[in-house]
């Protein structure tokens, strides 16, 4: 089995990883505008093999994973050098504008479009680790418009990572993804920003700090590179979500000029809610 | 040696049992308002006996870990009970208040203002746990009000506990903590509270979770009877902090609104900057 990895960091990195260990006969290309690396993943034995778009004509599995600016000018050309035999998966966290971009391109058969809910904060080929999917879960979109011979190829290698699938239109998928995950990392980048802002004059503040921030600012050592184009493509979600957050944040701040601590403990009694959520949520228990 | 814990929580609970198992032959007397707490903590080996107020005379350490709103009301009651040479401390996340209820008060000398920078997003008894302080801050606040001897008997404690002690005067210390906790915890109920609401209708959404929404939203399962009266009490610092974090956030929104990418990169790369500064916080590693 001939895997390419289009974009070898922590999202193609792990996968690749994960399929190697399932399938010691498989042999894991990788393809990366960034030498380095390449020649990273090579040492660490993320890959096994450097390649460029042409081998891809010899692919079985081909996992583009790469921001997804550069996935909708990059997977057309990756359509269009496969065989008729082998699948080609995204793991971009927007859904709609890729499913556009290839839609009717002669090869969409050969593609489905995924999402896998699964990560850390943490990018590049080390970054890669084992198991990183086990138990997450794996959002499928347009599956009906991908051959139904290379729908089972992937959801074989995706049992065998342990992955949950979910099935979803594009449009209810990028609405969706915008509250539990771009909103999360807007919140987190402002967090960090407004406290840097006032360690400026304040040397001592972070000396304050607890595993509280640390784990509400986690989010904002994301990678620019990465979660720009994800706002751009997600443009009209992600400023929905931004307004009404902002409101209940006005709210909130009100309540607290008015003295309304009874409406403060409502708010947050009521948001407490989010335990038993969470605990029905797949997570990698640390 | 007698020690007191008056409110036998995650705070107070952590502390007795470090400071038993540093000092095996050190008793520990539970003091709460709700008895359910105090046989469990006898029950779990939080506490060896419960007490009462009036036994408070025979104390040498008490430790008084209760909501900030109680803490003023019951701190002056404490030290009116304690012998000369008991040390009283407490753990409340705000400082000014509390330091200026007791700031006559003739046992004055026998208090230490601190905050333990450490917790959990769990409460109670049962969330008490051991190392919960280890190479954590411990901030201290008009250190000179305290008498010495007391002062060393209460460092002795904390060197045992594994902590780092720093010096703030109590108006510094609610106006740093507002910005690295009680902002955070702010953002995280205000996020977890945008994506309920959002959640009424629309009933899969957490299906699509993942471990960034989650860190980002743990504060939001706190104590709503602990949190209260902290952005009560420190109202004004909290309000100056929502402030510059809501226009923050419009900001980041008016940038996607004006499709300024340039700009939204430049404000998360310049972010990331917390990735070094959270290298430098003292936390529990898990």
């Amino acid at each position: 089995m001939n895997v390419f990895v289009i974009g070898v960091g922590l999202i193609g990195g792990s996968m690749a990883k994960d399929i190697k260990k399932e399938n010691p006969e498989a042999i894991v290309y990788g393809i990366d505008i960034n030498d380095n690396h390449l020649d990273e993943a090579l040492s660490i034995g993320v890959i096994d093999k450097k390649a460029v778009y042409k081998d891809l004509s010899i692919a079985d599995i081909v996992i583009v994973s790469v921001p997804v600016d550069i996935m909708v000018s990059e997977l057309p050309k990756v359509l269009d050098v496969v065989n008729d035999e082998a699948v080609v998966l995204d793991a971009g966290s927007t859904k709609a504008l890729i499913c556009n971009t290839v839609a009717n391109h002669p090869k969409r058969r050969n593609f489905l479009a995924c999402h896998p809910i699964a990560g850390t904060e943490f990018s590049g080929p080390a970054a890669a680790i084992n198991d990183l999917y086990k138990g997450k879960t794996n959002i499928i979109c347009e599956v009906e418009k991908t051959a139904f011979k290379l729908q089972e190829k992937a959801l074989a290698i995706f049992q065998q990572l342990g992955m949950r699938i979910r099935y979803m239109n594009p449009e209810a998928h990028d609405k969706h993804i915008a509250y539990v995950s771009h909103l999360s990392h807007i919140s987190s980048f402002m967090l960090g920003k407004t406290v840097i802002e006032k360690e400026k004059n304040e040397r001592d503040i972070f000396d304050m700090a607890g595993s509280g921030f640390e784990s509400t600012v986690r989010l904002a050592k994301s990678s620019p590179a990465m979660w720009t184009p994800i706002f751009k493509q997600n443009k009209d979600n992600v400023i929905e979500t931004l307004e009404e957050y902002i409101h209940n944040l006005e709210a909130f701040k009100t309540m607290i000029i008015e003295d309304d601590y009874d409406g403060i403990y409502k708010e947050m009694n009521s948001t407490n809610r989010i335990k038993e959520i969470l605990n029905g949520i797949p997570l990698n228990k640390k």
